[in-house]
């Protein structure tokens, strides 16, 4: 079942679109029906396909579900790594970064909340040792995310432009705060791009207010 | 399997004390292994009991998991009604109820846990007319939680406390900074209340600095 070295293979689709379609299939699964209920014959026949065009990226259903994982924190570090390097004020840094995040939960629902849920829950108790391994990649991704936060916060403390706080604390309810958006957030129909972007910047005018001097 | 009509019979242990302890030990499985993951015999073993004792109270997995919902939001709203009763400027009764809400999170962590991951997702595609009561009847508690957050918030807007914010949409990321404890909090050996309670002022001084006009 292990076929990744063929990837590079002639006339095979190519290869980014067809994993991230598959990707993009496991999230919806995984998201609607947990990792548990889940089976490839449904992420396969989304995709109008068979279990064998997923064999031929991920070898099982736990590395699917790491695939979706890896793929929701690149996700982010792809939205928040951009504000995080081009602001040099910690207002409108963690601004950006609230706002850029925020957004992509809405625009990238199943992987954010897919990732939100967590992957421990599922694999705790019976994970083997390519498993784990695939837990602490995943797990430093979050992490790397979470230190943007964590330095843009210290950078502003440092500054005196934000409020004395424990950064690698505060991080913790400010990525709350974004995150939990993948919780409540339905898309409605005929949603505007504007209506996004207001909700979006009210999440991030909370989070920032909620670190400023007043 | 259902004996709830049985509860006042006499000879059997305090039906509150007993029940409560059912609903301990599967808040804790559903925690650590999820919904589909948790068998009655795990949750009974935990007691030192057998799956006669959950039925005496519970007929099935899925009715448990609902009774663990709605202690989770019960627990929620013994936590968070009282400040909101008790205070009347914004700024403290909102400070005091998310102080209340996170120590609750820290003490309660597997109930709080799991009513932060949801239940639709558990449930959605194969619930029956029983089921999908006890979804809207946990939904309506979750609703009432939230009602007094947006309640605090509108008050504190009216009163020029707050900023004019959206109390409706902002009470999602509040409520978000709050309950994301229940994702990242892990008890430390020997932690002292005190350590909980500096931690439960660190997130309400954010949310309430993130309402409050500057």
């Amino acid at each position: 079942m292990r076929h990744k070295e063929q990837v590079d293979v002639p006339d095979q689709p190519p290869a980014g679109d067809r994993r991230i379609e598959i990707l993009d299939a496991a999230a919806r699964a995984f998201m609607r029906q947990g990792f548990a209920a889940t089976s490839l014959d449904r992420v396969s026949d989304e995709i109008g396909s068979t279990k064998g065009a997923i064999y031929y990226y991920y070898r099982s259903k736990s590395d699917l579900f790491f695939g979706v994982h890896r793929r929701g924190m690149e996700l982010t570090e792809a939205a928040i790594r951009p504000p995080f390097e081009k602001h040099a004020g910690a207002r409108d840094r963690l601004h950006a970064m609230a706002f850029a995040h925020t957004l992509l939960v809405m625009d990238q629902l199943p992987y954010l909340r897919v990732i939100a849920q967590g992957l421990e829950l599922h694999l705790l108790e019976r994970t083997n040792e390519s498993e784990r391994a695939n837990l602490a990649e995943v797990a430093a991704l979050r992490e790397a995310n979470e230190n943007l936060y964590i330095r843009a916060i210290k950078e502003g403390v440092s500054s005196g432009e934000l409020r004395p706080v424990d950064a690698k604390l505060i991080a913790k309810p400010v990525l709350g705060a974004l995150n939990w958006t993948s919780r409540w957030y339905q898309p409605r129909p005929g949603e505007t791009a504007a209506a996004r972007k207001r909700l979006a910047t009210s999440i991030a005018d909370f989070v920032v207010a909620g670190l400023v001097k007043s």
